[in-house]
């Protein structure tokens, strides 16, 4: 029986990639591993899925009775609705350690760096296994995407290490101009509707039994937003209620100017405002400095709730 | 201010030699830690401490305000009761995922195997940072006591290797020879009161909602608790209803005969039984070939909770 590796609700390219990466690592050696996605691959990773010649896993979104290992996630709210009945052998992580818990020991390989992809690495150099070109490529992505190409404050000399590493292997010597190229693609925000573009990138945790969802887009050019952002607002409401969701936020992310509007509709607005020491106006606030969803916005919505 | 490393309540000589070996190696690597402990040093422990000529940590319990690091351990009930107050920097573990999280990221070596101080060997290796020969040595008794000298269905080929290489540092040839003088040590339960034995090596679990204490006593011939069984379970009583438990469970592990006494007092026997396949008789069972709390114990409990 195969294992399946698979990376959180809504996969990014780091989720996604990491699949394929891990599966590829234990296939060498000797674990009978298949790369699977619990959701719909988002425009970024597909330009990356092309660009080096790979296919999106298969799309599987139940796992009672199969073996897994997760990769790039440990919350209950980003897992299949079945992971109780499943057996997690593994995580490979870098975000806080989660709610999900297990019945027998396991393998854990979680850092506090920028990318899972880099963990990904490291694992391949622990174990002298070697990394073929395309996925070097792929895996060298993932880290430009979930670092913004070194600006995000998650982003640690291990992942400029790791990724610099993989550029070589792939023999890519301009990885920061392609990392431009892959962000001008997540741009793309035209012709998508605003519950495609909430739920790109988007995450449900919670948070003292209140359910909390942060999504975040990035761009370059932040001014894409203008013309829609009132639909965005409108849209949060409706999502915020389908989901009985407390509060819903929505990042979007200037990765040039290096801050991010910050779209809210919530049950306790004040609660949002006192995390981030901002006033809201009309559900919105310009976050200086924050790029990272992880490190800059959820401890900081933790301790309110 | 120094990051403290400690392990478990009701530390075993994993929990203490591992606070020590893990401390000394991140020390090495330039960050500042001091190895504590939760409680008493038991006596095996204290048997390794002396041998190679260790101080036994600092006892302490509080740690609100601190950063730390745990080893052996990731369970709330395993913790100090502060244990929120302070900032998890990361885990070394190899038991199950528990009910611990933290707010933000984190470091996690968890892997599948007999003891801790094998994962901090490997951590030793990869950070390519040599371990001194005393250390060596205590590291070496603490893979010995956890897999019951390689006995225990724990016991992996990581742990043999990791166990054998600091055989070799530490310039001890008859390693096991030694284990087996470790274990009759820790044999010796004459003069110790019943509440010394019951909590010698005693883990709380929590198991949907209900406290389920279990401890285990490892011994070289069974028969040393032929007089003082009526007095452990008189004592085992009342410590379950001083803790509010719903069941508590003590382990006679024969280490020769690879099997242990099952004594419990619980306020659903049947559950106890259904895990096991065994019939209480006097709240007693023999479960053949089971010597690991961990594996062999915990999760058939946790498939009745």
């Amino acid at each position: 029986m195969a294992t399946y590796i698979f990376g959180h609700t809504t996969p990014d390219s780091d989720s996604i990639v990491g699949a394929i990466s891990l599966s590829y690592l234990k296939n060498q050696l000797g674990e009978d591993c298949t790369p699977s996605r619990q959701g719909e691959v988002n425009p970024e990773t597909q330009w990356i899925l092309e660009k080096f010649g790979f296919e999106a896993p298969e799309l599987k979104t139940s796992y009672a009775g199969e073996n897994v290992y997760l990769i790039d996630f440990m919350e209950r709210s980003q897992s299949p609705k079945d992971i109780d009945e499943a057996t997690i052998l593994g995580i490979v992580d870098h975000h806080k350690l989660g709610d999900l818990t297990t019945n027998a020991p396991l393998e854990m390989w979680v850092r506090p760096v920028g990318c899972s992809n880099t963990i990904v690495k490291q694992m391949f150099d622990y174990y002298d296994v070697e990394i073929p070109k395309a996925l070097a490529g792929m895996m060298m992505c993932a880290i430009l995407s979930d670092t913004v190409i070194f600006k995000s404050p998650t982003c640690t000399k291990e992942d400029t290490k790791a990724c610099k590493a993989l550029a070589q292997i792939a023999g890519v010597e301009e990885y920061k101009a392609l990392g431009m190229e892959m962000f001008i693609v997540k741009s793309d925000v035209l012709g998508a509707t605003p519950r495609e573009l909430v739920t790109r990138d988007f995450k449900d945790f919670n948070m003292g039994g209140n359910t909390i969802g942060v999504g975040q887009l990035e761009v370059v050019d932040l001014s894409v937003f203008d013309s829609m952002k009132a639909d965005l607002m409108e849209d949060m409401r409706k999502m915020k209620e389908e989901g009985g969701r407390h509060s819903l936020l929505l990042l979007l992310t200037d990765i040039m100017q290096e801050g991010s509007q910050l779209l809210v509709v919530s049950d306790a607005p004040e609660k949002i405002e006192n995390a981030f020491h901002v006033q809201l106006d009309n559900g919105e606030a310009w976050l200086k400095g924050v790029m990272s969803r992880k490190k800059q916005i959820i401890p900081f919505l933790e301790e309110q709730f």
